[in-house]
């Protein structure tokens, strides 16, 4: 009995909570703005406080439900757009201006009024967010993307997409590199996919972390590599390594090299790529492209920047859209029995990490609710 | 269990049917206008007969559905666009072009066919429909708004918007003053709403019907007084006082005068401010304005117009709309838990009269569900 | 106990499975084109082998889901646009170019997936595809289009819409004539509708077939009959008989001649008329008309091109969705009790046949689940 009513709580959490989520970037917070976001189902303001912290609360307003994010900022308050009552940056009320007394004077808040805040960390200019229990969040459960940070040698671009898909068919797509060749002929050699160098991958599992190694050995110059390394040799090797931390982190750790060196002389353009579920049938992908070559160039920013976004608007968000559609509603790919091939390696090891952290979070909630149901006894 | 049943049943009414609803403007019914118009979840037709009455009726065909308003009329007659099924404005099928011995001049129609028809008032140029049991229509239960009746002396001006909310949303929109500092900047002082002049308001009930009161007191002149009133002192006062009936019937009652005085010298401006439900996610608000001042001028005609219209469609009806999403699909505020604030009275009080009267409406169905029951036992 | 279990067998089956459906039309596969449809809630691949062999299999790849109509073409192979993995035109799963041993020449496939498919018939430039068990496919049972088909002396015109209603709604249009004067008065006599010539209909049923016969007698010459043909004479007949084969297969046997004649002398334009379900919401309306007069004039196939196009865009089209929107999400009709008109009688016969159709299949499929039962049982 107790096992079933886990796998019924299970069902019900679409999502993991205790973990982190990528809510942004830094300079989206720029000029005071007031950031709203639906993130893993739930509408969440983010701002920066004067002191330059960045904190998440909830965007909805306790009184009418109005969106905090198009109300103004008092300093490190805001105003709801509808009524103005005025929260702090933990997201008390400090201030209701129509007060009871019948004038704007009238400064009495309703002291039991609270927005729910989120734990938000800022690493690397980005932002991480805390979506369950705030006493569990453990900031050194962030996965380390420190060398996609922009610094003296390396510069950083970024970019987010909405996709309209269940955010697993996301980490599928970025967990596989089979399908570049197929989905992106402009990013393949420019020849027949047929042809026949030497490519190697394989797949690891370290705990909980999956990498997914693949590289292209004694590989002709592709046309793209020139924007990044100009002096770059004719026979290459192009490496794409996957880091994926769950739920929706992975570090694509890419670089194009000079052929049997060992990876130093060339380009290297590590990028954080980050899903986080809006909901059920809608995601973000949150990326950024930090290189340590032609770094003044505006020309490689513009290329990076305007390929990435146009590859993932046109090829990938609408793969993973036409997918999602051709599944008629449903949000479980597993359930639909897909076939399994050698190359999904990674991205069902990672579906397999989250199913199990689901079922954990499931037996962590069922033991608390006895616990506490002990404890109100026991008083 | 018979208050289970009753509860049940309440919940399942989601609006009052023995009420009179707003169904649009006379005006929309020139030029012999078929006007269709989905009200309180049922497809109406509204048009006016040769003599001048306005009637209403189903507008969906009883053969396959196709909505009346798109056919023809034949003097008093309404002809189906589809098949020419011709209906009389009591709703009865006349004709059916179609008959049996396969001619056209067959003019047997089935009797049987009758459309359900609406009782419709038409007082002060607004046009009122009783949704529920015909034989309970009292239109001594019309609130008045003779107030806004253009006449000698007062012009008026109208309009209405479609609202993506609940209509109990835009209710608490229309009760609710303290809302324009923040949503409606440009109507405000042109100062800072922290500003502090003296303003005053009350709410009372008298019976079902709630009075909400406002007035700023010797508040400096608008930029917006002049258009209506060009001869207006620095000194003023502005009231804006509101009265609600059930279920979305408010007379704005609003005014700007010389400061201390009885309100008589100066511009008055009541309006008709009414909400019909669509469905359960969207309504309608209807509105007029009728002023007593600068009655000849175009330039006052056209601010009020372009002003309210524009004031609907991007502040209070993009914000309804965006509370609206905020709730994810809920459409019963109450059950969401929302803070209450002590300006909230009048629209608390007006949610209380609604839940009332549904759950009479509902006693009284099973009342007379009862007595159906015994009477057919009887026979 | 049996007789409920297959009521609800009958509800849950929407459709009719072992029926021939239209599919699209021969020419849409020109140019080794992957089409990919929505079919009686399926998704359908359908192209053309080089050996002209016209083929179906379902258009979802089995291992993320992808369109497989956005692929490649390889001979008779279509690869899959996402990782590539391809299928035969049996829907055979031959090569999986992203292999185990990590090398693109790896031919190893996955031999176990292999696509639904199904049987596929191309007949007088029209494809039917049958949605039911593949044993029980017989092509005896596709209607006669033969007529309708471009050949010597005559000349065909074709077109498809798609329309936002059920397709009964879409076959009552069809078998119905009484609302031409209505809702096509620009294909009507360019007379008040109420004119007086005579018309003749009469309706019959043989077997599953049912036929419904409509003429005008002695009926002046309407203005587009010019443009079939030229020769006209003053006293026309027109005809349109209609005949219906489950589940929305209509032949429009329709003609102009010259009255009191033996129907040879004039033009005559039979068309294939095929509704075909996408969902419960929308489907498919495939038409085409051939005619043997004026057989090169390009304005006969233009006008007969965009005047049928537009009638049904604007006129039938609009209108059958009008009527599902009046229906509010109900898509059975008849559940709605809907008045019927001596006229509904051919249509009526049809929901008759088609309800009569789903119950014998339901039945039929309860004795197979009980004869593998007792199979089952015995082994
Ligand atoms: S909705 Fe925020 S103060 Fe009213
Ligand atoms: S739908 Fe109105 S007459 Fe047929
Ligand atoms: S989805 Fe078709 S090969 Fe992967």
């Amino acid at each position: 009995m107790r096992r079933s009513k886990i796998e019924e709580r299970t069902k019900q959490m679409a999502f993991l909570k205790n973990v982190w989520y990528c809510a942004g970037f830094s300079h989206e917070l720029d000029d005071a703005k007031l950031l709203g976001r639906k993130l893993v189902g739930e509408h969440v303001l983010i701002y920066r406080t004067e002191s330059g912290e960045a904190v998440a609360m909830s965007n909805v307003c306790p009184h009418r439900f109005a969106p905090l994010s198009e109300g103004h900022r008092y300093g490190d308050n805001v105003s709801c757009p509808y009524h103005g009552l005025e929260f702090n940056a933990e997201g008390q009320c400090v201030r209701n201006p129509n007060g009871d007394k019948g004038t704007l004077t009238d400064l009495k808040a309703p002291r039991v009024a609270r927005l729910k805040s989120y734990p938000l960390e800022e690493l690397w200019g980005i932002l991480f967010i805390w979506m369950g229990k705030p006493e569990k969040a453990d900031t050194s459960l962030i996965p380390d993307f420190s060398m996609t940070e922009e610094r003296p040698g390396h510069r950083t671009v970024f970019g987010f997409h909405k996709l309209d898909a269940h955010y697993e068919l996301a980490v599928d797509n970025l967990m596989d590199r089979t399908h570049v060749q197929f989905l992106h002929p402009r990013l393949n050699l420019g020849t027949d996919f047929r042809d026949d160098f030497e490519r190697r991958y394989s797949t690891e599992q370290i705990g909980d972390e999956i990498w997914d190694y693949h590289c292209e050995l004694n590989a002709p110059r592709m046309p793209l590599t020139a924007i990044l390394w100009p002096e770059a040799p004719e026979l290459m090797e192009y490496y794409f390594d996957v880091r994926w931390n769950a739920p929706g982190h992975m570090l694509l750790d890419a670089g194009s090299v000079a052929a049997n060196t060992d990876r130093k002389i060339g380009s290297h353009t590590p990028g954080a790529n980050m899903v986080t579920p809006i909901d059920e049938h809608s995601c973000y992908y949150f990326w950024n492209n930090c290189r340590d070559s032609n770094l003044d160039s505006a020309e490689a920013d513009k290329g990076l920047q305007h390929g990435i976004t146009d590859t993932f608007a046109n090829e990938d968000g609408r793969m993973v859209a036409m997918c999602q559609e051709m599944m008629d509603g449903e949000t479980d790919l597993l359930s639909m029995k897909p076939l399994l091939l050698p190359s999904d390696e990674a991205a069902v090891r990672a579906r397999r990490v989250i199913a199990r952290k689901l079922r954990e979070e499931a037996e962590e909630e069922a033991r608390e609710a006895a616990d506490n149901g002990a404890l109100e006894a026991a008083e």
